[in-house]
């Protein structure tokens, strides 16, 4: 079970106490041919999944681990992908997991990476947290390829005639660099090129990234690539990628970061974490690809969405799905009795007590998320990811209401036993597996970007209706002008809450969204819609983690958590 | 013979039509045992150093390949590098080749990678030129971490007290990006930084490189980043990389790329690449590990400095050397017809032509090389690197010249046909070899910066005296203040001359050399003196190589050079 971080060993030190498999083992043991495997390293490798595409036709069942509404006291969504997919493949069905790569900056600021936790961990946990194989690396190179030749072009005479304060796309760094933000480029003369306001993003908020991400081969890579709108002429015409010339060279510096990348669970379950591109602006889940070589391989597929059901699941159906063919075959809703009893209105500190009522006015958070799922006409599972303190009490409350209401539900203990507290949860799953699924979208591209908003807030958020800010409006007007309605809407709003207000947890109603703001994303192909304040540049803390960090004299990490 | 490129195949075309050997099995030839090799694909491996060290204390010979003052028409030393290691292996003596990374950015702008030429590549060409093993992208995540958390330690406070404006430290990026020389961060209000102006510089010009190239492990790795200086306090005391604590961490995202990168050439010679600082404001050759490592396996290293004699062979030899004891044991100084009729006065349009009497004009220029090499008591070789249109009298002076001034000489047909036309500069390499050295460093350390300055005017460039700007006084007060008068120098010069004026070919004298600038890096362990202006964040052209750049439909890299 969970439990607090200090009594128990760290998840570096579980990481290093394992014995890892050759990575070749893994491979053939996932049905992947040696000459489609390329190895980094004794326990990395990509795999070319054009050399193995003609030899397989499978197309394996997609398991979507999604979660209820975020909570500062942490979920685990990803330890449940890796423990659930360690109790299916134990169970003797043929698995693989499927997950996002982590930022490199990031976990130089607060915490560790995105690589499970306790026995339930892919590793080697120190090498996906830090370089892995480049591949964030190699899309911040591309971008910034492209920025690179954006201002040289206005350097020598900008014969596309673009306007230098209308240029939407900017530079990446893989780092929590706030004095980034905002900057001044071009200063310094003539020939250090022309000034003009602009700043960086971190590379998991790039459109590059999501286009990495929803690519179904390097031919549609650089086809997503060169419909990058870059931003705008002085006549106010998009001006993209292809206009500039660069998709050649972007799709170039991307041509080995495109392979999926392979490695394994504690228990030695092949995994492929590949792409890791945000929530919030952009879609939150693993690169097309990985999810459908996987799917060639494997018979079950578990894979991970960011946030909720209302942000990461809902954009996996409308707009990853869409993509690529790939919609699940049931959803996992991640829960915790902790997270329960924070939408029930304890506070972080009152975790450790036992509160039933809290439970209780928490589960129409939870509720709103099945329902969620059900909407697209998936089977819903409810995982309980069990923390040491839970009582039998606050456990019964949930599972009595998903019996009540017809729903799968399974407590699971994966952090502390990986697959082997997951076999009830993967029993769970393997029933609605096999129950029929009805698979809709939520929106036709045919509606109007107002619809889809409208239809997000209504049958998914659960709000009433939205509003627009005159910005908004202005780039509504655009988007209809450049003929972009078709694309689909991917909402960057607060992940705390089903309304973009953080603090109203639960379950709210009546509320409307407003909308600030809409970029287009043509490469990714959707429209982001943002709500509230969006930081797409994270700041480190007063104290970073960096400052915990070192290699001790044998050459191992230290201070990764 | 290196010709005319586009009337033979390309040296794309050339690499992708050479069938490569499995990387284990280069490992195998070169004595490294498969527990010490970490692979990258099929075709490229990191080595452990640590893993080899125990097991051998062989000290393998060194052969520098330096040049004359480069021209615009290209000497093609890494070619040379190249065919002579093939050379020598095929001729029974056990060798290895140790060079250089090269940058991509640079790569999407005039000319391709530093991959050698013709039938004598290291290999895969465009792994090696794209993100190869992402070492230079781990430098530059090392280098942005730090200023992230010098940013960041202004923004919460700013403790330690350091002056935003003298803040001599800028991140950097692995591109050719001049719109990022000079930048204004930290703009956007007070969530977003302190506001200062600073700048970008391409990844190869940053310390961290330098630092990475001049470690000689880990540790000293560690020890080195810790002293860098990343700029001062309100009250002008340096501030360090130990100061902020940041030393640890940045060791750690540099753990693996450390190891030394294994390919192979065109012939199947084994090849550390490995770091690539410039040569201008850092030492200009690989790293101090791979030359060393290589050293502990084969009986003969080739390896490469950067520009000619007076600015990379200098500073192996006063620097590198130094710190990690490799001094050469012959150094192989590439020449050219053309190189040397562009001394002697021809304009690269007119280099066809026979010029019997621009060649004897353009000797000067080469005797002066000769003659450094000399100077630190290393047998020097002249390896004419022969070109299609050379014509037997034009070889001749120069072959003539070397017989009567008693140097070791030798022709080389290395593009055309790799190591098989660089048989007899490999029996003079040999010959050099066994003749005794009698190596000595140019300076002793315990010399003021000026007494080395001065030295390196009149002993190697063949000026008269050096003058300083009224900032280079300053800085050489705070240089004495500081306690760093014991460091050496690494001069940031023009290397089209010998003295600081690019149009001075040939061998000028009586000149003056003008410091402008004296920036130290503490870290790295040299002082820099700038003569002239530098350049660390090169621009693109207006038609920039990337628009060339594709992939094609097998996914096989287009454009490259």
């Amino acid at each position: 079970m969970a439990t607090t971080p200090g009594t128990h060993l760290s998840d570096l030190e579980i990481a290093a106490r394992t014995v890892l498999k050759p990575i070749a083992e893994i491979a053939a043991s996932a049905g992947i041919p040696e000459d489609a495997l390329e190895p980094y390293g004794r326990y990395k490798a990509k795999v070319d999944p054009a050399l193995l595409s003609a030899k397989n036709t499978k197309r394996g069942r997609v398991v979507l681990v999604s979660g209820m509404s975020p909570t500062p006291a942490g979920e685990g969504k990803t330890t449940m992908v890796v423990g659930l997919a360690d109790a299916l493949a134990a169970s003797g069905t043929k698995t693989m997991i499927a997950l996002r790569e982590p930022s490199v900056g990031p976990s130089f600021g607060m915490k560790g990476g995105a690589t499970g936790g306790g026995q339930s961990q892919v590793l080697p946990m120190d090498d996906i947290n830090l370089h892995f194989t480049g591949d964030f690396h190699a899309i911040t190179s591309a971008n910034n390829l492209l920025m690179a030749m954006v201002d040289n072009h206005l350097h020598h005479g900008n014969k596309l005639g673009i306007d230098p304060r209308r240029i939407t796309f900017k530079r990446v760094m893989d780092m929590n660099d706030r004095s980034l933000r905002t900057v001044v480029i071009g200063l310094g003369g003539p020939t250090d090129g022309v000034p003009r306001e602009t700043g960086f993003e971190i590379t998991a908020a790039s459109e590059v990234m999501a286009v990495f991400c929803l690519a179904t081969d390097l031919a549609d890579l650089r086809k997503r690539l060169g419909k990058m709108t870059i931003g705008y002429s002085y006549t106010k015409e998009p001006v993209t990628v292809d206009d500039l010339g660069a998709a050649g060279a972007l799709t170039l510096l991307l041509k080995g970061a495109i392979k999926p990348n392979l490695v394994q669970s504690i228990a030695g379950t092949p995994a492929f974490i590949h792409g890791g591109p945000f929530a919030n602006i952009a879609h939150g889940c693993n690169s097309a690809i990985a999810t459908n070589t996987a799917r060639s391989l494997a018979d079950v597929v578990v894979t991970e969405a960011g946030f909720g059901a209302d942000l990461g699941a809902e954009k996996f159906m409308d707009i990853k799905a869409r993509f690529a063919d790939c919609a699940p075959n049931a959803v996992v809703i991640t829960t915790t009795i902790r997270a329960l009893k924070m939408h029930g209105g304890v506070s972080l500190e009152d975790l450790g007590e036992e509160n039933l009522e809290a439970v209780r006015v928490g589960l129409p958070n939870l509720a709103r998320h099945v329902e969620i799922i059900k909407k697209f006409g998936i089977p819903p599972v409810i995982g309980i990811n069990q923390f040491t303190l839970d009582t039998a009490n606050e456990l019964k409350i949930v599972t009595d209401w998903a019996a009540e209401n017809g729903i799968e539900c399974a407590t699971a203990d994966v952090w502390g036993q990986g697959g082997a507290g997951a076999g009830e949860l993967a029993t769970a799953v393997l029933r609605a597996l096999d129950s029929p699924t009805n698979f809709t979208h939520l929106y036709d591209l045919e509606q109007s970007i107002e619809e889809k908003l409208l239809s997000l807030v209504r049958d998914v958020y659960g709000g009433e209706g939205v509003d627009y800010s005159p910005k908004a409006l202005r780039m509504l007007e655009q988007i209809h002008s450049n003929g972009w309605d078709h694309l689909p809407v991917c909402v960057a709003k607060t992940q705390y809450s089903f309304s973009d207000d953080p603090q109203s947890l639960g379950a709210p109603t009546g509320f409307r969204l407003q909308i600030r703001e809409l970029i287009p994303k043509t490469g990714a192909g959707f429209i982001v819609a943002i709500t509230g304040v969006l930081t797409t540049m994270p700041g480190l803390p007063q104290v970073p983690a960096a400052l915990r960090m070192d290699v001790d004299q044998a050459g191992k990490a230290v201070g990764l958590s």
